[in-house]
């Protein structure tokens, strides 16, 4: 079978070869049909790249980078082995950044990134990033995109998320089970897709149960949890007000350790005056005194799906008609934190 | 004040400029006495490269490379931390690698990070690391490396350690001096320097104090605790021994939450039938059931000092005459998982 070239797609099509061109390169110059177009006949036609121009290509590739906003959080951590044990099978290399929750780094991290010539990025947002004009711009460069976990709802790509509703939903209607009636939410900021998804599926427990949504039991750490001070100042608010909770539902990591550290300071016992549920990947959860109900996330499953998808916009632009969000399931493991006052089940 | 060149350098050291430039580069090639010389006078004449070589070489730079086991380990993750405090804010860029404790990966990762043209590399050895030759390759072609924690005695450059020995002496002096008489250590593969080093501590400790050293009472985990199955028989083996340890001392996180896993699962009561100590800097030892007794490495001032010293090796070569090994001291917090049965003190 003899090669097909770039400039018997455009011959064919009646486009100019640099339409063909940019269209392969799934460039945003050229509108979606005629990439549609020339993308099907290219991989109807079996149309190989030039080989040189893709060794070329290949010398400076063949490297993903990964921006997190923290590695010493477990479900990120997990996210990455998830990531590389993918990858590393497939000969990628995996480059680490954390954003450390800050839109400057997160910023400075992707131009780097992109100054090393990697092939694809996985970006779960820092909790301060608004702006999201550094990922656009690359991606209508070309450069392929999948988020996961904290996704960006104004950005058409592939995501991979958790059902935090459903997550949300269950941990909350445990504790209403276990005879709970002024359940507080500690949370991170309102503006990440993962903490109005979380607070809407507590609400809606609440809801189907009968009980009120107070908002002043919701508190937000505007730093995701990351500085002490905070996570400690919202627990004490809650702690000192007329009725304080007798449930703490935590959506991160370090707000539920840093809820613990506060119970534990005050001697204030868990579960006998304070349930805690956690969403946390955290692995001496039930080392802890006591050990944690926690509604757990597939966070190795997530890095994984996120990696395939990423690779195969970098290997087969091509194939990509629509993009996909995949939603995996939480599961609620169910320990001695919320050990019941009075079953209602 | 006029510009000197390689040239000038050449022309008053009777050297030729191949040499003289070699030697700026700190080359294996040119001895040791003659790179002194060329970078002395070098220092002394206030020799400057080529600007627009310096500009080709700093668009491929400003950036640093870390190969650490694993970032789901809080004593790393600290260390990284203090790496990218110092480091960014010096405008570098931190590029993070795991190794998994595998030395292929260690050296896949090692030589992407070069083709990557880092300035410059900060290494952990993995545990199964025991050829060097990737690093000392790597070196005698001119590119700065320090390694931090996991250290090799036989590449000469600067490192930073903890003092292992004293952090390991006086968590078993503690042990001895809470009546514990059989003391058992968990730890790591023998030809880790950490683990040599510990193991010494803890020998010195227990004749200090006329207790006899039993080779039966140390366990070594291959994978350095990355392995739970391997962990748990380490334990298990050591349960079942006629004479159990009433105490163990562990040296690392995984091994440390490894160990409480086991004693957890057989209903084991610590500190009352068993007392720990973990070599360990996770962030909730405090919330662990019991609160957790712990050899804590100060990991952040480790990062920030490595990466200080491969800054002023990045930018200032000429300056290096002698490598140091900063060693920096442990800390022994004590909680309840080593309550005395009977004070000595």
């Amino acid at each position: 079978m003899e090669t097909i070239t770039i400039k018997d797609i455009a011959k064919a099509l009646g486009l100019s070869t640099s339409t063909v061109s940019r269209a392969l390169r799934n460039s945003y110059e050229i509108n979606p049909e005629t990439k549609k177009l020339v993308m099907e006949y290219a991989e109807r036609m079996n149309y190989r790249p030039n080989p040189i121009a893709l060794s070329l290509r290949d010398s400076k590739s063949k490297s993903i980078g990964v921006i997190i906003p923290e590695i010493a959080n477990h479900f990120f951590s997990q996210l990455i082995n998830g990531i590389e044990s993918i990858a590393y099978n497939l000969g990628y290399h995996v480059v680490i950044f954390q954003s450390h929750e800050s839109y400057e780094r997160e910023v400075a991290n992707t131009n780097y990134l992109v100054s090393r010539k990697v092939d694809g990025l996985l970006i779960s947002l820092s909790s301060l990033t608004t702006n999201l004009f550094h990922f656009q711009d690359l991606m209508e460069r070309g450069l392929p995109i999948v988020f996961l976990d904290r996704v960006p709802n104004a950005i058409e790509t592939h995501k991979v998320v958790v059902d935090n509703f459903a997550g949300s939903y269950e941990a909350t209607e445990h504790l209403i089970k276990t005879g709970r009636k002024r359940i507080a939410h500690l949370t991170s900021p309102i503006y990440l897709s993962i903490t109005t998804e979380r607070l809407a599926g507590y609400k809606q427990a609440l809801e189907d149960y009968g009980l009120p949504f107070d908002e002043s039991y919701v508190k937000y750490c505007y730093h995701g949890g990351k500085v002490a001070e905070e996570n400690e100042a919202a627990v004490q608010e809650m702690l000192e007000m007329p009725e304080p909770p007798d449930a703490i539902f935590t959506a991160s990591d370090r707000l539920t350790t840093g809820c613990m550290s506060v119970f534990q300071k005050h001697n204030i016992k868990v579960p006998e005056q304070i349930a805690i549920v956690g969403f946390t990947n955290i692995s001496v959860a039930e080392l802890l005194n006591p050990p944690l109900t926690a509604v757990v996330q597939p966070a190795m499953e997530m890095g994984q799906q996120a990696v395939e998808l990423l690779i195969r916009l970098i290997e087969h632009p091509q194939k990509t008609d629509v993009f996909e969000t995949r939603s995996l399931k939480t599961s609620l493991i169910i320990r001695e934190s919320t050990a019941g006052k009075s079953a209602i089940q």
